[in-house]
């Protein structure tokens, strides 16, 4: 259902830079819409946003945005009042060169957290890019990366009254990821014609089930932003299939996010039914990719049952029975009413090695179900963060 | 205030061998009083408990212990009824070894999940054990170890009216270690004269603050078991001192599981205060202690102040705001009002090369204060849990 090679929706470019944050790799992205479109917005949950959330919380209310700008090597988090004015002169920089006002300009900044924005050089960097605006989605996604091993985009279209419309996803993050509204960063880009209320309700739909099921490492970034931009240039689309595509392609970057983790190797998912709730099936889904034991045993290729049944345990405040609950790991059985089944080793082995592991546990007892994406715990993941140098 | 060498209390001794569970290494362990104890314990969370734990909560309703047996290797978890049945054979073993009652034996079993246990080798093990009884209870500790690097024991002295009571802790555990009622296993001793329900409350007050704050990798085992045998024989003592004494040796044990956590090099202590609830300080401390990104800072010994507040700000539930939360590292300032300080670059990285790292952070915003215990997270960690082999 994805186009094969990502491209923008209707009126929808992006350009990026290298502006000097760092030494020669993109460090700066712009994302802009030809006319006005609706907007709809959700943010990280920690107690410590940064700079750029703070400015966008207040930016989102008017729901029409132009443009989205991010700078990455540093998230203006835990700056004071100083930040905020910085990530203003962002906004207004940015709305200068595009011809708009700062209050159609998201702001989004990622990387070391207690250093002041230098906001003269993103200034510097800033002015011009219009003339670098170009139509392919992974550009811009150059621009944003971090840790990521490589630029994320993808696309996928939905009938509309003007033929076709695009819905184009651009997002970046792999390590301080547990999003809790959203993930790191994730724009989302269409040219559907749709009101901000129901966008905002779809976002938020998408978001839950899809950015707020991703955890790389349990940590929740002080920067996480998903938008998304909808400029109306392709006409009305059916809510209902328009839905049903933002869902599958938030769900389909969460994984491309989840397999690139930082140190990771293998994708994994943890696919919970059988609930007494959803909320239960949640966190048991939640805690089988959070475990390190569970992480380091798809890591190692081992088909360690005692530490899945572990994972499903330790949710002391979830309706967890012994008696009635089975798993699987890819497909085959390997516990069954609380106990480990006898298995061909060789086989369950074999499976483990597979790029996506899937864990699945039935709890037997209701209509719950949720799946939770993530990956394994290796020592890439100890090597980027022990030896990152934050000063 | 602890005895340079551990011993144990009037009456007390304990043996350990291998049976035949491992190659060559210990693999059984034997606690025996020589009198009845009055004893109180407390055991796992997890909704998967082992048959011992099972088994446990059953024995423990009697009040009243002579001795605790247990094996390394297999954990005798999701063994269903079988399980059960073994583990009440192993404490009937060992009740005949002693001339017992078998409701007078506490048993543990910690190793693989899911295999069923060898009793027949326990058993024969368990035979003559009581020849091999001394005094050293290092001797028991070593016959408890997984991959602990080397046996735990504690002990320490408080006055009773027979001049002077000793208390004495026996602990292992350093992976699947976040217990929720209880580390591991650890088990304390004592011949000071304590009523049963003093001694359970005694027991559980201390716990709280140790063990039940303790983290090396967020995963809670399915046999965590905390026991405390007091079995009179030094007299009547201060209750107050007596649970004083109990607390510390409590948290120094913790100390030592947290300093030995599965590949630590550091111990790191989060110490919490001026928060609004003693619930939110422990929120926030176990949440710096469990975050990995907090982990592999100190593991690369670089003051990434931006990790700090991030752990502290996903604590969506907890009451924190910026302009109040101040935060050192080993004593140096590095937070003031939520915006990190200017500090000296390389004293602050030195003294995160210490073998303790005290993360300390004041909330600002009332009386709550508490203290968890973890480790650094090392390539050791994955080697060790990525390599183990379950079947």
């Amino acid at each position: 259902m994805f186009h094969d090679t990502p491209r923008f929706p209707r009126g929808v470019r992006c350009a990026s830079r290298n502006c000097g944050l760092k030494p020669t790799a993109k460090d700066l992205a712009l994302f802009v819409s030809d006319v006005d479109a609706m907007a709809a917005a959700v943010f990280t949950r920690n107690h410590f946003p940064g700079a750029p959330v703070i400015l966008g919380r207040e930016t989102i209310r008017g729901g029409v945005l132009r443009a989205i700008v991010a700078n990455s090597k540093c998230s203006n988090v835990a700056t004071g009042a100083r930040g905020v004015e910085n990530a203003r002169r962002m906004a207004s920089a940015t709305a200068a060169e595009l011809g708009t006002s700062a209050d159609r300009v998201l702001v989004s900044s990622t990387g070391v957290i207690g250093v002041q924005l230098p906001i003269e050089i993103i200034e510097r960097g800033i002015a011009g890019m219009s003339g670098d605006l170009q139509t392919d989605p992974l550009v811009g996604a150059e621009g944003i990366m971090t840790t990521d091993t490589y630029p994320k985009a993808l696309s996928t279209s939905v009938t509309s009254t003007n033929g076709r419309a695009t819905i184009t996803w651009v997002a970046k993050g792999s390590g301080m990821i547990e999003p809790n509204m959203a993930t790191m960063l994730a724009y989302i880009f269409t040219d559907a014609r749709i009101e901000r209320d129901a966008l905002d309700r779809m976002l938020r739909d998408a978001v839950d089930v899809s950015f707020n099921m991703l955890s790389v490492d349990t940590d929740t970034s002080t920067s996480d932003t998903c938008a998304v931009l909808a400029n109306g240039l392709a006409g009305e689309v059916d809510q209902l299939e328009f839905a049903r595509a933002l869902t599958a392609g938030c769900i389909r970057m969460t994984e491309m996010l989840a397999r690139d983790g930082e140190g990771a190797e293998h994708m994994i998912r943890a696919i919970v039914r059988g609930a007494a709730s959803e909320r239960d099936a949640r966190r048991v889904a939640k805690s089988l990719i959070n475990s390190p034991l569970v992480k380091t045993m798809v890591h190692g290729a081992d088909p360690n049952v005692g530490r899945l049944l572990m994972a499903i345990g330790k949710c002391f405040d979830c309706d967890v029975r012994v008696e009635s609950t089975d798993a699987w790991i890819n497909g085959h059985p390997v516990v069954r009413g609380g106990t480990r089944l006898e298995f061909d080793d060789a086989t369950v082995r074999a499976t483990l090695s597979a790029e996506v592991v899937d864990l699945e546990v039935s709890l037997g007892l209701g209509d719950g179900a949720a799946t939770a994406y993530g990956c394994d715990l290796t020592k890439g993941y100890i090597d980027e963060n022990a030896a990152y140098y934050s000063s």
